[in-house]
């Protein structure tokens, strides 16, 4: 065995690890029985702590220095199998591990201190861990700063490598100004969409049946993944030939599950069409949030916004739900799904107004890590950007600030890479044109002709090519928020009768 | 930490690693898509290695070597956990790697062998494999012997400790006589019950809900379990938090999952009702196989067969199935269930025949580790024998020496198990009568008497005690399968009016 060959067979130890790991994880949140959960918590840590121990353990240092000292004894593949291996390896090796096992201690607390906030619906409750977090976090990150420029451009960098303070800053307030204008204008001369047929009864039944024939029809394979009920969806990916994506249902809200499981199939789509080569390597699996929502919102908004593609799916929907729809034409079906109105939960907005939400958490992450905004002020800050920019201004902290998971899980500069899902969806349809007339194919029986071409531009090179390699080799330029604002005017325009 | 808490801390560890490998099994068997068969044998296979690798290696030898050494320092509990570990440690210690490696591979190979033969009705096309299977056997079974007098008695003692041939021989041939004979009375007096109606139309939906409701009622919790669809129904227990029941739907023959589902329900409240202070050691979980089945079929054909409990039920399963058994009264109902009849294949033969099948196949099993037979033979013993016991012939290899997956994976000694249960079941039911009116109670809305008696008898002991201490103790004597006949003798003779 050459030392190649033993440093894979190592990862590959530890992706056999990790998969089991999954699918505990997809099991506590599918269909584990209630009283499960105590023994399930000690199988997933201890089998979560075996993979970590792997992943900065002594025997993962010598590979790292070997390889260091021998880059030549890698293959070209060895090579980008060690580069990705050596950064997630670099990223931890600094924090000394009783400062993570403090900070993970930590982190528990926050999370029951954040529900108990929530119940009470009292930012102040939450207030203390949320410090402690932000503390932590600030420790940690000269620990994990490589060259950006800023503490802030650390976190980013986590979740979309590669993507910094300056870029997001100017991207979101051209998004900012720009869905505002867009809402102001809608306001101001769009007549607003019928919606009332939107919560008429789809049993559950009937809505798997719809949805589960149109993601097999944009190309998520049910031979290599299944479609779950769950609190919170999501999909998960234990390898390329198991992506599993998990929906909940509101019998008289079809367009939530529909949008929902349209949504988590792009995921799954994604991770199912990863090169086999990358199999059981850092390499295999989606490369970053960002570029994997770019898949899921491709799907949900781009197809899922398409006039063409609802024309053909509008009639499939009639015909599994008899006589629920019959008195609604094709154009109020449609333009009922656009509706746009500003909400104060994330999860519920709709998809211009979506990434307003994103801009606050990011204005407030900023503000936290710059040092720029007390604790205490940040519900009075929440409020007041949710007031600014959608107009809406919360009545209490759990409409508000409190919404959200992520930061009691100290996932500070998680939130912008949703935004940038939307940009890089867009722009990606953009390029798509230029290839093939989109439109058409969504109009057609056929769209394989669209999931390939994601395939070959996205999702074959899994964690192979940085976003940026992967946005300008797919679409010919950087990051351009216009396509976004474009996409959305013409959409939403034609909604609200808006020439 | 103490040398025993070490121990205890290592065994853990084997026991979290073995509950993964439990719910990788699960999924493979109730959802995982079809595709992914490939990456999880790896998972598996990788997950399994290592726990074999902990209970075999290095480690456990030096902890076999010191506590055999310094028994002092092992408290009562620990004593305990060590005798178990040091058993199934035992077992295998001899047996050099590469026999055991190629011993494996042989029987994979013997299962392909096996389908192969199944599809071309030929037994001839499994011989050579099940040859060599039973080659390896016989080599292992002088590294495995501890005191069993003949090396069938090895085997028998792999599923249920304690268990000889002299002792099989002698309730074997008494529960064969005497079902022999309940049959020809009952073919000579009996009324056959009319058994038209089992075949309506019974929704998947409505037995679903109905089966759930009487293993509710029988104890079986479902904040600790589940029901799952499968091809070949079992319980799997990841712990006794989590002890998951599977079956499958026949929506012509509501009786099979009605009865399956009960079944393993049995399992299932064994596994939930093992003391909490053997969790993570290899005291945790049923003692055999046998004493398994005990509480399977406790559930199946005693509750299963008693009138009372029907009478009560009947009327559940009227009220779910509407009008579909309307025109059916109880008797007609209830003495259809206990219809008996000759069947070629073991897994559709009722409860009164079931025993014969165990019987055929301990005698042949017997033949062949006593040279007794040559393997081109054994279909032709087997035929005769089907006729000499049940009076039916298979036609042909599938309906008859096929049938079974068990040799296939070198499982020989397992098959009496099966029998054991039946009359363990019945000895258990018969003992419990002595403490309880079972009658009155299973007419009653509160069965919960019934499954504290088994938790209090059997259940909760785990493997800390032996099939025979638990017969022992639960029941005042060893082994007795008179009750079983006399039990199937009440039974069978009602249904069919002998008097």
């Amino acid at each position: 065995m050459t030392k190649e060959q033993e440093f894979l067979a190592y990862l590959k130890e530890i992706a056999l690890i990790s998969e089991s790991v999954g699918l505990l994880e997809w099991d506590s949140q599918t269909g584990m029985p209630a009283k499960g959960n105590e023994h399930r918590a000690e199988v997933s840590s201890y089998l979560s702590g075996k993979a970590f121990e792997m992943m900065t353990g002594q025997k993962m240092t010598d590979f790292m220095t070997y390889f260091t000292e021998n880059p030549s004894e890698l293959s070209e593949f060895g090579a980008a199998v060690f580069a990705e291996t050596k950064e997630g390896y670099d990223l931890n090796k600094n924090i000394p591990a009783e400062r993570y096992q403090a900070f993970s201690k930590v982190q528990s607390m926050a999370h029951s201190a954040w529900v108990a906030a929530r119940e009470a619906k009292d930012f102040s409750l939450f207030e203390k861990s949320l410090g402690e977090l932000i503390e932590f976090t600030k420790e940690f990150i000269p620990l994990w700063q490589k060259d950006e420029k800023t503490p802030y451009d650390v976190l980013l960098n986590q979740y979309e490598p590669g993507m910094t303070v300056e870029i997001i800053d100017e991207v979101f307030s051209q998004v900012r100004d720009g869905i505002m204008a867009l809402r102001a204008e809608i306001a101001e001369k769009g007549t607003e969409p019928q919606t009332d047929f939107l919560n008429r009864f789809v049993s559950k039944e009937q809505q798997r049946e719809f949805v589960t024939q149109v993601v097999t029809e944009l190309g998520y394979d049910f031979s290599r993944g299944r479609l779950d009920d769950t609190v919170h969806p999501f999909m998960l990916n234990l390898n390329r030939n198991d992506a599993r994506i998990t929906t909940r249902w509101a019998e008289n809200d079809f367009a939530m599950a529909t949008f929902g499981v349209i949504h988590e199939a792009g995921h799954g789509m994604y991770e199912q069409n990863v090169d086999a080569k990358f199999d059981y390597t850092p390499l295999a699996g989606g490369v970053s949030m960002g570029i994997h929502e770019s898949q899921s919102l491709f799907n949900e908004i781009i197809v899922g916004s398409s006039k063409s593609f609802w024309q053909k799916q509008y009639g499939t929907l009639q015909k599994i739900t008899g006589e629920t729809f019959a008195d609604v034409d094709f154009e109020t079906f449609y333009k009922g799904l656009k509706q746009t109105k500003a909400s104060l939960v994330r999860i519920e907005a709709d998809s211009l107004t979506y990434p307003l939400h994103i801009i606050i958490r990011y204005e407030i992450e900023k503000m936290i890590f710059n040092g720029e905004a007390k604790l205490a002020d940040l519900p009075a800050i929440w409020n007041a950007k949710y007031e600014e920019y959608l107009g809406v201004r919360p009545e209490n902290d759990l409409e508000g600030i409190l919404q959200d998971v992520h930061w009691s899980g100290a996932s500070f500069g998680y939130f912008p890479s949703y935004a940038l899902g939307y940009m890089y969806a867009a722009q990606l349809h953009h390029a798509m044109a230029k290839d093939l007339d989109v439109e058409e194919i969504l109009g057609s029986e056929d769209y394989s002709k669209i999931r390939e071409w994601s395939t070959e531009h996205i999702h074959q090179y899994g964690s192979s090519r940085k976003p940026n390699r992967l946005i300008m080799d797919a679409t010919g330029e950087n990051l351009n928020p216009q396509y976004l604002l474009d996409y959305m005017k013409k959409i939403y325009f034609e909604a609200y009768n808006i020439n």
